[in-house]
This record gives C-alpha cells, sequence and structure tokens, in this order.
C-alpha cells in the first residue's frame, strides 16, 4: 500500500502540474485584454506646479526623450527615433500610423553619406550650418541651411548632407511618412560602411560587373569591401573637401536662383508666407501647407514656438491637424482636455482606452485633464479638436511642431483677443455659461494679449 | 483496495476535470471562428410580401432603429448616433468604417450649446427650421435651415443651433467622417451642462484665469460650477432671445449674402445643381459633391427619395458610392444583390462571410438575395455596385441617403426608360440572355417610366 | 495488486493524454508567432546563375504562376486571380492590400458577358485583337484593342469584350482596385450562366414583371431559367455576330472620334505621352499617370520591357511606385536588395519579418540578397526605393508591370549613362567609397549604355 501511496503521491502531482499549466494558459490569454488599473487620470485640479514631476508624464501622448532609439550613434553623431505612435497607443494614434519623428545631430565638419529613403519627409533644421544635395540623373541642387530652414525631401531622392560649420553640431528634427509600409521605412545607402551595408550588396558581382561595366575584382573591393568598414555613415570631411562641393556648387546654384525649384528648401523666419506673431511674450511662426509647394501634397505644417519665461500659450485647438511638437529648449506645463481616459496594459507599454474596447464609444460626458511637464529632448502630441494650453517655466522655452493632415486646418484661439468665443453672439453666451449680461460681456474680452500672455495677472492691466 | 479504488476514482475525476478543462479551451478558441449556424440567407424567391416581416432584417445591410445608442436625451430633444458600421460586420464595412451616423432632435425653442467636434459632417435637414451659427476668429455666419437643406460642418468649427420654430421639432441626420481616429469622435463644449463637461476643464483655474485675465473664483464658478448642472446640451430658449440672436446676425447675415461662402448651406429641392426627377410615383433629388463646393472634398453626395403608395424605385445601382440611408416616413421592401452570404457570430452579435476567414474569396458564382423590410427610423446600407430596389408599401415612402466615395459615382438603372441594359448592342443581349431578336429589343425598353414606376403591371400601359 | 497496477499505467497514460493535449495547445498557440526557421536569405554573393533555380524562389516577393486561383474556366479561355497580396506577406504587402492582378484569356471568336464591378481597373492587351464596348446609360463606346493597348475600366461600367481574331487568344492581364472592402471585389453579370448567376436572381419575380413591365413567366425564364445554364462567361459567337456588333458601334464610334473620351485606351508603343526608350539590348515603354487621364486618378503606371537574350536591365529603383510585374515571355534572374529578411509560418504559408513583430524595427544595417529566377506566367513584386536589376536568360525576356502609387514617382538608374550616381560630386563620392579622386570619376561613368547592356563585360567596349 505504501508504494500505491506513493505512486498516488506522484500521480497527483503530475495532475496539478497538468493544471497548473492549463490555468497559465488562462492567464497568458486574459493578458490580451488590458487589465483592469488604478487611474492614472491626473487629479489636483488647482494645478499647482509643486510635485507634478513625476507622475504626470503618465499619458500617451507625452514621449520623454528616453523613448528614443538610437539607430545610429558614433563620435561624429547620431540619429533617433521615435516609435511608431501606434506601439505606445494602438487605437489613439491609428490616425498617425504612417508618420514617424526622428531627431539627427551632426558634428562640424561631417558628411551624411548619400542616401534615399522609401519615404517622403520634412525637416527643420534646429540648429546650426549646412548643406544638403539632391540629385537626380538630371538634376543636381545644392542647398545652404540654417536654423529655421524647411525642407522637403522626397522620397525616394538621393541626397547627402553637410555640418560646414567648424564649430557648431548641425541639428534637425524630421517627420517621415513611410511609401511602403504603414509606418514603417528605411534608409538605403548607396556606399557601404561599418554601421550600414551598401545596397550594391543585394545583387551579385557579375551583374555589378557588367552593369558598371568595370572589373569584378573592383566591384567586390569598392562595394564589399572593408574599406569603409571602419566608417560610420557620418564621416569627418575637411574644410577643403565642404569648399570644393560647395564652390562647386555654388555656382550651379546661383544660374538656378530665378527658377527655385519646387523643393527649394524656405525659412520660417523670413518667409514672406509664413504666418507669424510676435508679442514681448513669445513669437510663433507656422508654415501651412496650402501656402508652400514644398509641403502641400503632405499636407503638412511646420510650427516654431518661442516663448519667454513665465508666459502662456492661449489656451487653443488645430481644427483639423495633429500636432507633433518637439521641445528644443527649456521646459513647460502642457495642459489639454481630452474626450479619452487611458490605462496602461504593463507588459506591452501600450496604452487603451480605460472603458471597453476599440470600439466601444465613450459616452460619459467627461473631459479628462492630461497635464505634464515637458522638457527639452521630449516630445508630445496634440490631436485635432483638443483644446490645450502650454504655460513656460524658469527660461526660454522653444518647440517646434509638425502638422499632420494640416490642409484648411485653423488655429482657433479660446482666449486672448480674436478668441473664437469673443465672436460668439452675447445670448448665446449668456444661455449656454448661464451668466449675465455684463459677465458675458467680459468673459471672453478681459484678455487683451493675443497667442502668448503673461501667467500673472498683475503684469496683463496693458 | 477499496481505498484504492476511492482514490482511482477521485484521480479519474480530477483527470477528467483536467480534461474538460482543457477542452473547454478549445471550444473558446474555436469560437473565435465563426461557427456554422443555419443559412440566413432568405428563401422563396416568389418574394411575396406575407410573412417576411420578422426574419428578414436578419442581414447586416439592415440596421433596425433599435440599434441606435442614446447619445443624448431630455425633455428638450436627443441626439442618437448608430454604432461604428465595423462593429456590425468588421470586414463587409472596412471601407466605410470612418462613417458616422446620427440623429438630431430638438425641441421647439431650443437652443444647442456652443461645441465643436474633430470630424467634418454633413447634415441634412428633415423637418422644421432653425438656424445655426458658425464662429471662427473672425467670422460669424448664420444660416436659416429648413426641410432638405444640406449643411456642411467643417471639422473644428464652433457653432451652435436654435429651433425657432414654437410648434414643430427641428429634425436632423448627420454623417460624420473623424480626423483623429478612424471611426471615433467626439463633441467638444465650451460651456458645462449636466451632461458633459466644459473643455475648460481640462485646464487648470490659475492657467485659466491667467488666459482669460479674470480672478479664480469666476473661473471656477463659470466653468468648473454647478449653475449650469442641471441644463443639459439642449436648452430652453426664449422667442424674445431667439429674434435677438437671429436679427443681429441677419442683419451681418444679409452684407455676406453677395459673398455667400464656401458653406453656405444648399436646398436639395430648390438648388439648380442637384440632380432632380419626379413622375406621378415619386421624387428623387440628388447632390452631387462634384457640383456643390460644400461636398467636395468629403466626396459625400446626398439624396432625398420620395416614393407614393405601392411604387417601385427601379433596379439600379451606383458604380462608385455606397449608401447609408435613412428612412424618413412609411415603410418599404427592400431587395439587393449581394455576393456575400452571412452567418452572424452570436456571442459579438458581428457578422461574417459565411465562407473561409476574411481573406478568403467567395467564388461560388452565387447572388445572395438580401430582402428586408424597412421601415420609419430604420437604416440601410446599400454598397457600390450592388444592384438594388425598394417597392413602397401602404403609404409615402421617404427616405434620405449619404453617398461615401460618391465623386464620379454614376446611378445606374437596370429598368425603366433609359437604362443602360437597354443601350446593349441585339446582337450583345441576344448572346448574353439566349433569347431571340424579337424578344431581346423588347425585354429591357418594355417599361417606359424612368426612376419610379407602378407596382402593378396593369397601371402601366401608359 | 496486480490490477493497482494496470489501473495506474491507464491511469498514466490518460495523465500523458491530457498532457500532450495541453502541450498539443501550446505548439499551436506558438505556432501564431512565426517560428524560428533556418535563414531563407539567399547566400552565395558571387550569385553563380548555377543551381540556384529551385531554393531562390522562396521570397514573397515572388509568385510563381501556380499561385493563381482559377476564378473560371472552360473551353472559351479562363480568368485567373493572385491571392491577395497581405495573404501571402501580411504586413510586407500592407500598402498595396487594395490591389488585385488577374489574367484573362479568351479564345478565338468568344464573348465575354456583359458584367460590371465594384472596382477600377487597368488592363493592358498581352496578345490577340479583340474589341470592349462600355456602356452607360447616355454612352455606348466601343474600342477596337490590340497589343499594347491600355484600358481603364472606370469602377461599375457596364461592359462587355470580344476576341474578334479568328485564330489567336485574346490575352490580357488587369490590377483591380476595389471600391468596397480592400482588397475584395465582385463581378456582377446581368445575364444567367452555368457558372455565375444573374444578378437579378437577387430580386423577386414580382419586382423583376413590374420593373421591365413584362410577364413573370417571362422574367422567370429569362432570369432564373435554365437557358443559359450550359453556358460559361465566356461565349462561343459567330463571325457575322462579331460583325453586326462591330458594325453598328464602329459607325457611332466614328462620329465620337473627334470627342475621344476619357476613358479611350492608348496604346504603349505608339502613343506620344509614353516614355520610351530602346537600344540593342531591349526596349522600355512606360505609360505615367500624371502623363494619361485615363489612369492619372488612380496613380497607376503601365510599363512593358522588352530584353534580348543575355542582357542586363541596368540597376535601379523607383522613387514611389511598386511594380507588380508579370512575365510574358522567357525567364530572367531577378536581383533586388530588400531591408527586410523573412521567414516563412510554414502552415499559413505566410511570410513574416525574421526580427520580432509587425512593430519591431530592423535597425540591423543589413542588406538582404533576393535573387529569384522568374519565368513566363510569374508574377513578381518591385517595392518603392528597393534597387533592383533583371538579367534575361536563353531568349528574350517580356514583362509587363502595373506601378502602384506611381504619381510623381522617378526611374532611378544606379548605373548606365545619366545614372544617378555618376551626378554627385566627385568629393562626395570620394569621401563616400573611399576610392581616390581618379577611381570616383570612373566608377559610375564606365558604363555608356542606358536602360539595357549586354552582361558580358566584353561586349561592352562601344
Amino acid at each position: 500500500m505504501a508504494m500505491t501511496k506513493k505512486l498516488i503521491i506522484t500521480l497527483l502531482l503530475l495532475i496539478s502540474i497538468a493544471f497548473v499549466h492549463c490555468l497559465a494558459f488562462h492567464v497568458e490569454l486574459e493578458e490580451f485584454k488590458p487589465p483592469q488599473q488604478e487611474e492614472q487620470d491626473v487629479h489636483g485640479g488647482g494645478g499647482s506646479s509643486k510635485g507634478w514631476q513625476e507622475e504626470l508624464s503618465e499619458f500617451p501622448y507625452h514621449f520623454k526623450k528616453q523613448s528614443f532609439k538610437n539607430w545610429f550613434q558614433s563620435k561624429e553623431g547620431f540619429v533617433k527615433m521615435l516609435p511608431k505612435f501606434t506601439k505606445r497607443a494602438p487605437n489613439l494614434f491609428r490616425g498617425i500610423e504612417n508618420y514617424r519623428f526622428s531627431l539627427y545631430e551632426m558634428e562640424p565638419n561631417t558628411f551624411l553619406v548619400p542616401l534615399h529613403l522609401d519615404a517622403d519627409s520634412v525637416v527643420i533644421i534646429l540648429q546650426g550650418q549646412g548643406v544638403a544635395e539632391f540629385v537626380t540623373a538630371k538634376t543636381k541642387e545644392l542647398f545652404h541651411l540654417t536654423k529655421g530652414d524647411v525642407v522637403r525631401l522626397p522620397s525616394g531622392i538621393t541626397h547627402f548632407a553637410i555640418n560646414t560649420n567648424q564649430t557648431v553640431p548641425l541639428r534637425f528634427a524630421k517627420i517621415t511618412i513611410p511609401v511602403n509600409i504603414p509606418g514603417q521605412f528605411q534608409n538605403y545607402f548607396s556606399a557601404p560602411s561599418q554601421f550600414q551595408q551598401s545596397y550594391f550588396t543585394g545583387f551579385s558581382k557579375e551583374v555589378l560587373s557588367a552593369s558598371f561595366n568595370i572589373p569584378e575584382e573592383l566591384v567586390g573591393r569598392i562595394f564589399f569591401g572593408s574599406q569603409q568598414m571602419g566608417q560610420g555613415i557620418l564621416r569627418r570631411i575637411t574644410p577643403e573637401q565642404i569648399k570644393e562641393i560647395t564652390e562647386n556648387s555654388t555656382s550651379r546654384s546661383n544660374k538656378d536662383k530665378d527658377k527655385s525649384t519646387k523643393f527649394s528648401p524656405f525659412n520660417l523666419f523670413t518667409h514672406d508666407s509664413v504666418s507669424s506673431y510676435t508679442n514681448d511674450f513669445g513669437h510663433f511662426h507656422e508654415a501651412q501647407p496650402d501656402s508652400f509647394d514644398q509641403i502641400q501634397d503632405l499636407q503638412i505644417a511646420v510650427t516654431w514656438t518661442n516663448m519667454t519665461q513665465g508666459s502662456v500659450f492661449l489656451p487653443q485647438y488645430n481644427s483639423k491637424a495633429t500636432f507633433v511638437t518637439f521641445v528644443e529648449n527649456g521646459c513647460a506645463r502642457y495642459e489639454m482636455a481630452s474626450p479619452y481616459s487611458f490605462q496602461r496594459e504593463q507588459q506591452q507599454q501600450q496604452w487603451w482606452p480605460e472603458q471597453g474596447g476599440e470600439e466601444e464609444e465613450d459616452m460619459s460626458g467627461q473631459v479628462h485633464k492630461i497635464v505634464s511637464r515637458v522638457c527639452k529632448g521630449d516630445v508630445f502630441i496634440i490631436p485635432a479638436g483638443h483644446p490645450f494650453t502650454i504655460v513656460s517655466h524658469d527660461e526660454n522655452f522653444v518647440s517646434v511642431g509638425f502638422g499632420i493632415y494640416a490642409s484648411n486646418s485653423i488655429r482657433t484661439f479660446l482666449a486672448g483677443q480674436g478668441n473664437v468665443l469673443s465672436n460668439l453672439d452675447t445670448v448665446a453666451t449668456r444661455v449656454a455659461f448661464g451668466v449675465r449680461s455684463k459677465v458675458a460681456e467680459k468673459l471672453f474680452t478681459s484678455q487683451n494679449y493675443s497667442y502668448f500672455a503673461p501667467t500673472t495677472r498683475s503684469h496683463q492691466q496693458t
């Protein structure tokens, strides 16, 4: 009987393993549905700026600078890319799935080797001086680039770039719109490097030899060889080489000046067709796609915002455009009204709507307060229609934005002179807000500043 | 041995539980694939109208009026919305996922408080009289609305509406095209109500105080306060208030008359660019997107159909447009030829193609007969290319339709004068239908009416 | 005790079955994730053409002719269709999900009965002579078709086609762009056949009788009857019938000649707006969407490539367009540089990216060599931006291509006269490829031919 008992115990063990095994399964499957977590929404309506630093970045709209992935990094500079937005919040960002944001930094006297992308891009120069050359079978265009320049990079264009400055890094932000696979694109380099193979390695030596009409041995040495293996996609270049390239091209460039082509860069600070606004508390520049051939077909707007210390970018919303905004300098408090609340599926680091599945309608009538402290190097998203405001902190706050679906989008201010609510019929205001005529008339008209205003009321009695 | 037996029985029980557990699993997983159910297709080719009332609405194309969700309801009126089409039939309606249908009713002397949507919309007035005002920073346009008016509501426009009539409810149908998330949008209200928070609750008091340059206390009272808490988004408004608003704006409106703007409403019954057809058995009005700036970019067509008792809207198909059709009055029999047959996944209330998965091709060569009795308040879908007909019953049948992807779509009649098949070469008809010349010539030319015809042959010898 | 042992053995067996059962599950579920398989990528950089015939078609880009499904087949001809591209590689081909490729062959003196599609299409005639007629309520256009003709078939147009030649089959390739469900469309026939029901079977007899104003008995006989049941959708037609149809219509056609309509076919070999290139080693014709009203809105380009034996279509990429290419004659070696590597999920015959899931970024810097032997009847895909080359073998190689998203796409050659890299600054070439000035200057300029060159260097010293 003792043996029987042992056997039975063994059997029970085996059975319990089988059970646990099956149960483990259940758990795994259930985790596909986001678990109910404690609310991530932010309370404390008073919005005091103390003590909200940590918890406040817990929103899918805010990508801290650590969110970037290093795509390339060397002593000569780096390329960083934000993951697909839908990886963060699959449903919330479905509409901008096909847009990718990346950041480039090139050290002084460096050269980005020729490449093309299977994507359209729009670039804004954040800092420094450089040149970029676009090459086609028939044309070769060299552009001089400086802060505030916006460059449209058409899909498939072969191009290279150079930081021509001796001391300052060349930095730029880029939004990329893939043409093959939604949200996915690649860089195709003609020359090999340690970091990235030449696309010619996709071909056999004998075909390349015949195609280039050069010996196979040379094909091997140049395209597959180890010559460039110590080199990255960013390379040192001598001032003489820079001079040689830019002089060659400048002469050509000058000839072309009159017939400035469709894809010539334009500058956000100086071009007449840019909408600009300036007052004591900040300045704002916006290039709308309908005003520039370069960005019209992509429906991308580009903005540059500069706020002095302690000012507020007045509450507003964009009627159609969703903005991907990069913080170039300083820190700010960003407040936004969202109809959605979120919970995070922990393991996958994804955000889902709090109520029901993807298809579920939120009919609660609630407005959710999104408050976040955004700092240099961060990215935040402002979806269309969502009222938002930005309050600058201890120093100048500078941000650049790419507006997606920006064609015919209207920036609609909710406060300040010329705000949309001040234009409502007084009767409508009275009935809507339940106030007397006097209050109604003053409610939306007491702020004399537009766009930017001081954060303290005492300053504003101008 | 008895103990051994008991143990063994216990073990067997445990094992069977384990088994059932695993099997249960199998079942669960299998339910992801739609189970084989009895055919939902409709039999009885003769199509007698007796006894088909109940079972015939079992098609994904037909949304009974109970399908609407109440988004808002009060004594002052209601807003009802149809669920996402893809919630009903994920694959079948993928192409119209980003379109939502809703229905509004405002009681006499009521006011819809100012709001904007993160979506474009097209509205058709079904009944009543009212005004709508569109407000931007620079413009304020008040439109007088009456039955048959089509209003384009651009994404993000701040607007309000009033039922100006003392006795008749103002009713309108709306198709909405979200700009942020496919098939999802929200209403953003500036003023708080019992039903819906003000979007200003997304901001902190201190920021609002600075932005509006008003005391924090007032901010709290107006935007977060309980003043309006007894009020819905639809509110009573006095005839005096209505007069004040409309008189103010009419004067402005008059000045603007010459420069009628891009988004001025137009009327389906009176505008010259609307295609209209009338005979004894019905009348039909269609505004095509290529003829109206208001709806051109959205590629939405709007139709109004009115059939007298006992008439048939002749068999036809739309070459590119898919119509979402709302029944405004009466009942009718709707017949459609569909290449797809369906079965319903019961628990999720979703419809899937009968054969194979989403990706599977139906190569059976079968045509499936979709027959449904549609009544006042129902919605039905007519996909592009699908031949369909509508037969009115005991009273006038009135329906309005929104055509999706309607740019360059051609309404192609298959019967009646000027039908496409009557224009085929006689030889082609003979070879195709296997009939003699005489029959071929008369086959598609014996019906003298166009668009609408009587349902009884005896009536038609005109 | 013996009995106990037997029982225990039985129990153990049961338990192991339970175990296996659960484990089997694990395996099944795990197979949803692509298993790690041996690399499918192709090695042997030398690319010798010996012995690569079998294994080299193991890429998602290459559809062997067996991949086609017979949609219809009879003595009078066939219609074959390629499965949805996303069925083969769900992520890789997401961008071209809504495009379907099919192949038609009509025997001499056959008639394709009138039909319409819920899709737009572009057709290229590969061989033979025929006519097609497009019918609307008001117009009837008959087009004579011959090899190289490109026909735009608008969504929903009722049409028929005839092989008017007495001896040669009429063959054409078609790309189809569904309007209802992405990647899915149907053919709607007015007349019944053995193979396919008439769409009038979607209606009840009494409604048809009223609509056509003909007796119910006749309705039953013509639309539901068995008269045509022995017939397919392709039917024999006598030369006299052909004459009758074409003569009737030619006269009409002649009147219309001056006002050649938007959808009149054009010929790839003779139309002035087609880009053509010819040398001793091949000729190439490309109709770009921006040059032809017929294909502009669809953004489809159409190409015809003819390479003599032993020539190379020089390395190149398309800046925006993805080409679906059909091999009309001969065999060729197709080489392409892809940033993606693949593994196949065996049971479902689907291809997935090798690294991580759909959302994972490939940042390996590797270029993958796609080499395949493509022969008559095969289809291969060339995505935008991907450098590729084609080397013809033992006979003339002929292929036709449909370019998707081809608006403003630029065909960019990487070798041969006028290649893009020869237009780079010499300094840039030197720095990028790490070569001396002399080599840099000759690297991309030693091939004097454009487009097509001989595969053996000895031939090229022209």
